[in-house]
């Protein structure tokens, strides 16, 4: 069909955006719909398909917390403070045991999950078909009074950050369908989980209100991600493919050459934050990473112009880099 | 396996679901969210899925509107306006046209209904794959400062009301399937359109609050829903079968006995107004319904006990009433 999601959006779905009722065009992680005077709602829909965002073996409470955690990372994203979210399940046929035990499964990560980010579920819908089973998660969060965090406002020279290391979701993808024996079992393991279990940053997002310019979470690759941020910004970035922040087992992988440099910055999945400040800030973001316990590093800066440059540690232009994953 | 779509929501879904920010226990046509002291937000999320819900060969204009409407009858059973509205597509293999053709009628029903009951896109999600097309759309109300109507209101010797005509949808499924030739072509379609687009009633909704003491809107059949009206007020219910407002279509249908009694009562998808009213408030409910320009009958009325009994003209039990339609 030609079309990937992003056109799609565009040409279909742009035009029913209401900007008034806080859409954002549908160019950002979540909607921000004005409430009253008072208060301001974040909202985001994600939907996990199997054979496209899982595969059916992976373990029930697994997929029921990446569900939940993909629309957590969106909340974490504008700064917002997750609420209540509702569940739409369409149930195929259980590859692994009987449908009660996918469900008890299935509810009991969406259990540790509530707890753990405090977002409880106020609705939904099951429906049991002939499959692929299709789990949409729509979330609200509740804007800072401070503001939420946009896309749009990067200023040249902004410092542009990452947290967490980039690259493990899809190297854990990658080991997953082709195993190697040269990494070390808990190496192997943290990887796995890395693809399996996103971490959303949500205190990280919230502790940025005031501070970044501009942020979103990487779920498309790095310099996809980043394109997006920067046309939204109407400005360019160099990222400095040394500063890069790569776990020990992505260290190997690249070393071993089992992954190429691409699937860094282009794999999807990271759920990390990827996000912009000014220079002057940089003192305070260091001390909001170390009270929210995520690292976060510095990876480049924005600049006049449009897109991303990955420079290698001679400041040459990597031309290696795609156009991103796409998960449709 | 066994458990229908209530018993599923009941033991796996309830124990999640977070009270004190506005589940109403997932018991309601929607949620109703405390925002702030100002504002409560209302919520619901309702699916269609190929194969179950519609059929892939019908316009896809009626198959968005139908997807929107199932949701704004859910506002219009809280007596809400609704707002705005997040869509999660998974799109199968497209059965006429192309894909382009296919978003683009979608589109177009959507944008149809978007301004017909204003309400505006925020946000969404879309992904292609291998089928069934699946359409989730989770829809935000505001709730009317004097509050919401819920279903667990009525109180004993309320009046008993149902919005226009009730099996219109269920018969008109059934001559889709098994066309009949005695029916005028009007009539038959009729008919179809009901079955094809349902009408949310939502200015009727907005008018009865204050007014109802409970209501819910009717979709898997008039005796089921009616029952958990019943049990969410801990009261029974008696309705009068001669008292049932019937199309002229229906009435022939029933007429040749092309269709059973049953199917007025337990057929699916009407998305009419189910609500009970103190006695009185007659007068009151006559003038609503006069001024939202839709016919509003009474049916019946509450009574202590539980569940729904059907009487016939001569106030005898009527047995022949099954279950309720069940969509899963």
């Amino acid at each position: 069909m030609g079309l990937d999601e992003f056109d799609r959006i565009k040409k279909y779905f742009r035009p029913l955006a209401s900007i008034e009722r806080g859409s954002l065009n549908l160019l950002d992680d979540a909607a921000v719909l004005p409430v009253d005077d008072a208060s301001k709602i974040v909202i985001s829909t994600d939907a996990l398909v199997e054979g496209i965002h899982f595969f059916g073996e992976e373990e029930v409470d697994l997929i029921a917390q990446k569900s939940l955690r993909t629309n957590l990372s969106d909340m974490a994203a504008m700064g917002a403070t997750p609420w209540v979210y509702t569940l739409s399940l369409s149930l195929g046929p259980v590859i692994k045991g009987t449908l009660d035990q996918w469900l008890t499964s299935f509810v009991k990560g969406l259990k540790k999950d509530q707890d753990k980010y405090d977002v409880g579920l106020v609705g939904g819908d099951t429906v049991t078909g002939s499959g692929p089973t299709m789990i949409s998660i729509t979330i609200l969060g509740r804007a800072d009074p401070r503001g939420v965090i946009t896309r749009n406002g990067a200023s040249v020279y902004d410092d542009i950050y990452v947290s967490g290391t980039i690259g493990d979701s899809a190297a854990g993808l990658k080991i997953i369908k082709e195993p190697v024996n040269y990494l070390a079992d808990s190496d192997q393991l943290y990887l796995k989980c890395r693809y399996y279990l996103p971490n959303p940053r949500v205190k990280l997002g919230q502790a940025l209100v005031g501070i970044a310019s501009a942020a979103m979470d990487i779920s498309d690759g790095l310099i996809q991600d980043l394109g997006h941020l920067c046309s939204a910004s109407s400005l360019g970035a160099i990222v400095n493919w040394p500063m890069l922040p790569l776990s020990k087992g992505v260290e190997q992988l690249l070393h071993k050459k089992t992954i190429p440099t691409s699937l860094i910055v282009n794999g999807g999945d990271d759920y990390e934050l990827l996000f912009t400040a000014p220079k002057r800030l940089r003192t305070k973001v260091e001390a909001i990473a170390k009270a929210s316990d995520v690292v976060v590093t510095r990876i480049g800066h924005m600049i006049n112009g449009s897109g991303v440059s990955l420079l290698d540690k001679t400041d040459r232009l990597i031309n290696s880099i795609g156009t991103g994953f796409k998960h449709d």
